[in-house]
């Protein structure tokens, strides 16, 4: 609340009598006393409102409000593709980015995206579809798309919004192919556009401080680290249960979770896969694609992970790291929201089961504003093409194991962090 | 993702093939096969966009994306005060909201107030202070003010924005004395604007459903309820540690949690109450403000319910309900977000402690849309002013018996949630 | 597992060879290198048996292995009442301890004494009645009772133990009067016998560690501290429901855990007491005794501590120490085993809640064990006569508030743990 | 407590005023009105001591009291070996054991023997060496031994002791080749003793209690199980870290709990291992057997199951089951006491995670228990040589799978639990 008339009288008074008592007993942290300049302000842009901290230097520390640009300095998105996750995530995060907004949507049905546009307020003007998406190039609001299509339409749509002069942000899995991430990261080279992969996980806070564990050794060195996505799939004709149209299974759409995150998590790149993959006989869902994968990895450190990915196993998203001093992970790890850590460690004759609590973010706002500050500052993107490229390789990789019964072998990557761009803004 | 091209023909196909089949094995549920009737669709009012479901039946359920009011159509807010609450958690609650936009704002620092609407896309001429506070009788586009100033300060802002024929959604205590919050419950029904009390528990989801769990004896009769709200203050000099601003210290800011929750919880009133309280002598926090208040409740039913508010405890906000037949509880039940429940019950031979996990929302948003539904609706709020004005009246009988050393009787109210108005929009 | 054969060669060849670089890496602790010193053994006195850590230093310490005192030179005890608490904890305890032995049985039911010493190696001359009782004077066998009557029956049968020569160890409540509890400690100190009251809280790890953290403010200054203990009674014909004999309802049986225990943590007494009471009307059980005890206590430092006991509540023993810097506690905090602790501060912007895992122990055991101490090395138990007594006038004053519905204030003292004896071992 | 004096009266009186209204409002469950027959009790064997229960039923629900065998009949055992397991384990289990007793020890260490042998009351003239071990055959008091040596030397002290006309309960792993676990389970058979392997997890209430759910389809079909057994290893000189005293590394010792505890839970035997290996090089705990390993199961069902086992990752010890309709499992699991379990399952829009409390055992004891069950009744133990074979050879397929980097096929086995005996004593 405001105190706005009151406070500066009230501060003054107390300053002569009290503040020196309030700093020697510690309840008034230095921090409080700083004097916010407002005076290196550029006259338009936007700053960072200072108020003084209210609890105690003992309490949890809060982030200060967000900085948002103004919006009409903010980047203009097209939403490509309105189904599920555009309507349920993606598009509700524009009220929590800072620094983008939905300015377009690209939809093959006329009156849902009618509906949407109406509700977001999204101009009837700014409504593609499939046929004239590429119009989007004669309209300077769209600075870039959000493409959430069913798999095998993210080639074409992302190399289509390069050649309309579009940056991208992509949903995961980037492609179906090898071959076709390849072209579309040479489409966005072409147009000197920023290509990104939708790799949320990789700007989650959770995920980042367990990252920050790995690579500071908290909890001594890395040995082994088991990882699991499944969620029990329904509807038999969903387009994730059409092999032409989704690539794959649970790999592509989940277990891809466990593989980008534990890469992420070490920096490192694998050099060996085994896979075996079991699906129901019988099952109307799993008449073209895989249900259950395991995968195994090893990292040239020494690392092992076991990752497993089904669309016939109850929710379940996770990841545990078993290090020499301690352990430490996420349970969830990968929804939407609701991510939690929990750490473990030996303290004398206690074994300390932490549930370390940290403020979360809304993952699909911090993509958008990610791409947003790329494109502003002119940055390649932390999770660009060529981090989706290499998983699509080790996935053609695990298929393969499971195919041939044996380990694979995989090029060394000696480079930490080989195919990510520069680190997002300090969460 | 979106498969609007291909779903089409992927389905038709499907039913000829293989309906019966994934019926039979439980993966289809009867809704996906249900047809989305968009005819009855009014021109121009926006509509439930159904999607089928993806997961199968035993998976948790999802809630359908919200149905956003078109921009134009919400209702328009001024944020009155512009401090730690309206920064951080009130203005970017709209980006939430669904019925809801910020156009205004009031503020006695002007440098501030630009940079926020600059940063929210509030017009320049929006800008209030106040002195010039009652003009926006004459400003259509503000429908309704949000109320976040000093305690003190609550009954003032309230009844010129009454008088300014404006709908108010003031913030908790409602008022400092019983006799501003009569004078602004009259404000309100004299201008025929609503008058609604921040109580956001009242709106939250796991408090909702510890309430139905309570009103349904899930767990048995209730016996006994504990609640803590506690919070280390620091700076000694803000407005919370001046009773003349506060009205009060620990009790009027974070007990009144506790008091409102169990009042909540219950639907009943307490018929007599006990209290103590304690505050560490020479301490620069605690000059005219009371630190640690413990009071007691007994209600009609026959329920205790023990509470404690502080400002000089460590973080802490949680209840938990004692009933025969098991128990419940949230913790923490009272933060801007993270709540979390937890229940226990027997079971044969086993004790079965639950964490059960449910999708929260921005506390802030469901607010903002709920005042805004019942000016859309015209119908009386779920916590109008009649509720803050029992609180006051219950905070002011716990100072009496903490200075009295002996319990307070209460007059008996016969009726169930005697003080609130219609229920919100089930979430 | 055992080595013998083999490792005094492996490990002279590793010194040779090895021992260097594994100090150097860490993974051998000095005290893995310790030389046993067996040489001061006193030719049959038990001694500690050394054996060389397994396990890193990273790793959670553990104990080493108990010195059990031989079997003819523990302490005989006599159980005294063999109804549910004697048959599932006390009798089974003995096997647990490592300076007690069960020799005798004191009972009303012929049959169920003949079972229970058939069945636990008690001789048959060895089975006592209440008349009979005092022949244990002449059987140099028993050298303490343990009593685990109904409460009525405590302070006859302390007072009979004593004369007869033997040391007493009575559950709690010590009894049903403070002039019985002053009747019992001059009886016990007539016969110049120590008499224990059986407050296994104050013996057991988890609840030791927590009263560690209050006394060494580890987590700041405390506060407020809430505790609870309920379960629901079924069989209204049993004597805990019976005023007569058990004294009292929930308070004396349930509440009494909350009241000893928050005296045992903080080592104040209480200056100040009020309390409320609710029993359902018409309810079989509660006839002659009370149901919900709600009950405060204001201590000289300043802490007020809230606590409830219930005996138509779930199954719910818990408490939790609020204060400056953090809060701790246990949950469930008294049952026979499963205790577990939680704490919680901040940590920057994390807030770490933490389950910290210790061992525990047998609680029934440790007592057993700890008179049996006391006796061999005629030293003050822990927890005596005076303690119980304390206990008693306390609930005393709590009836009182409840009857007259205000505060009931005490004599201060002013001395820490004024009540308590010497140290138990540390465990 | 006990009331023997006063309940009968008591009893009768209620009967005649109150025990309609008791049974009819539910306090008094029917079983407390039981009259416990001892009618058919046979002259000198123990029975079961009935009492009425005290608790309403709505409370979880305790065992009675064990039926203890009089000392003179339990079965009596030498413990062969004391080293950490058997000082700090097995021979206090003794104590929590109802049907067997310490009588003997085998050592190579004569002054350790005596300690142990005084502080437990074990006779001197029953301590034995490893060159006198044979002599057991001319002890009667000795009807079992528990063999807790280094691995390499179980096959020829159970060899031993099948000759000397003993039963044996041999520590897990059971021999260090498939040769020899073969010639344990002749040796057995021709002797007419039992041999069981103490695998201690299959007789602990969670672990069983996962059994059955997997069993029961009550989270609906399983799909993948993982599973840890980590801990790190210090004394580089510990026989553990020998390969001629303990035939492997972690995984003789630690993945054999996931290994047996799998197989135990699903019932099936694998047709399908791979595995990899790695050991830090140069750490001189490394120099003769393997730290991680990490390895897959292929069950005939479709479950897969990953696996892993560490001497040098942070005390970890869990598994998880993961099915269609939920998960569950143990965290932690293979720990000598403290073992939780954790579930999930959705109902409706909540996730139900869920942390069932149920009593544990005295694992040691339990184990000791069904030998001696096995031997007074002449069973087959549920654990029986068999068991350990199967293990044994599976995982000479995982070493060999790690060293050829290919899955390894293994013959089918049609029956479910093919190599195990009779369920143990319901717990």
């Amino acid at each position: 609340m405001d105190n706005d008339r009151s406070r500066v009288d009230s501060r003054r008074q107390f300053l002569k009598r009290g503040a020196v008592a309030a700093l020697a007993t510690g309840f008034l942290s230095k921090r409080s006393l700083m004097v916010t300049g407002q005076g290196q302000q550029t006259p338009g842009s936007p700053q960072q409102i200072k108020l003084p901290p209210l609890n105690a230097p003992t309490e949890r520390q809060r982030k200060e409000p967000p900085v948002s640009l103004p919006p009409e300095k903010r980047i203009g998105y097209a939403a490509v593709g309105i189904g599920h996750l555009a309507l349920e995530e993606v598009i509700p995060a524009f009220g929590a980015s800072n620094k983008a907004k939905l300015v377009a949507l690209v939809s093959g049905s006329p009156d849902k995206a009618r509906q949407v546009a109406m509700q977001h307020g999204v101009k009837p003007a700014n409504i593609y579809n499939y046929q004239n998406y590429d119009r989007l190039a004669d309209n300077p609001e769209v600075q870039a798309v959000y493409i959430a299509l069913p798999n095998s339409m993210h080639a074409e749509y992302t190399i289509r919004a390069a050649r309309a002069g579009k940056h991208i942000l992509c949903e995961k899995p980037m492609a179906t192919s090898v071959g076709d991430c390849e072209k579309m990261i040479e489409a966005g080279e072409r147009a000197k556009k920023w290509l990104m992969i939708a790799y949320r996980i990789q700007y989650q806070p959770h995920n980042r401080l367990a990252r920050d564990y790995v690579r500071k050794k908290q909890f001594g060195e890395v040995k082994y680290i088991e990882a699991i996505n499944g969620q029990r799939q329904g509807d038999p004709t969903q387009w994730r249960l059409d092999r032409a149209r989704a690539g794959g299974g649970s790999l592509v759409d989940l277990g891809i979770y466990c593989l980008n995150t534990t890469r992420f998590l070490l920096g490192e790149e694998p050099i060996e896969v085994s896979a075996s993959i079991y699906s129901p006989p019988n099952d109307p869902r799993f008449r073209s694609v895989e249900d259950l994968v395991s995968f195994e990895l090893r990292f040239p450190s020494g690392v092992l992970s076991s990752n497993a990915s089904s669309y016939d196993a109850h929710d379940a998203k996770r990841y545990r790291i078993y290090a020499t001093e301690g352990w430490f992970g996420l349970e969830p790890a990968f929804p939407y929201n609701g991510i939690e850590m929990q750490t473990a460690r030996a303290d004398g004759n206690i074994e300390r089961v932490e549930h370390p609590r940290l403020d979360s973010t809304n993952q699909f706002a911090v993509e958008l504003d990610h791409l947003a500050e790329c494109i502003i500052q002119n940055r390649r993107p932390f999770t660009p093409g060529e981090e989706g490229l290499q998983d699509q390789r080790l996935m053609e990789a695990i298929y393969e194991s499971a195919r041939t019964h044996r380990a694979i072998r995989l090029e060394p990557t000696s480079k930490l962090d080989a195919f990510r761009g520069a680190e997002p803004a300090s969460e």
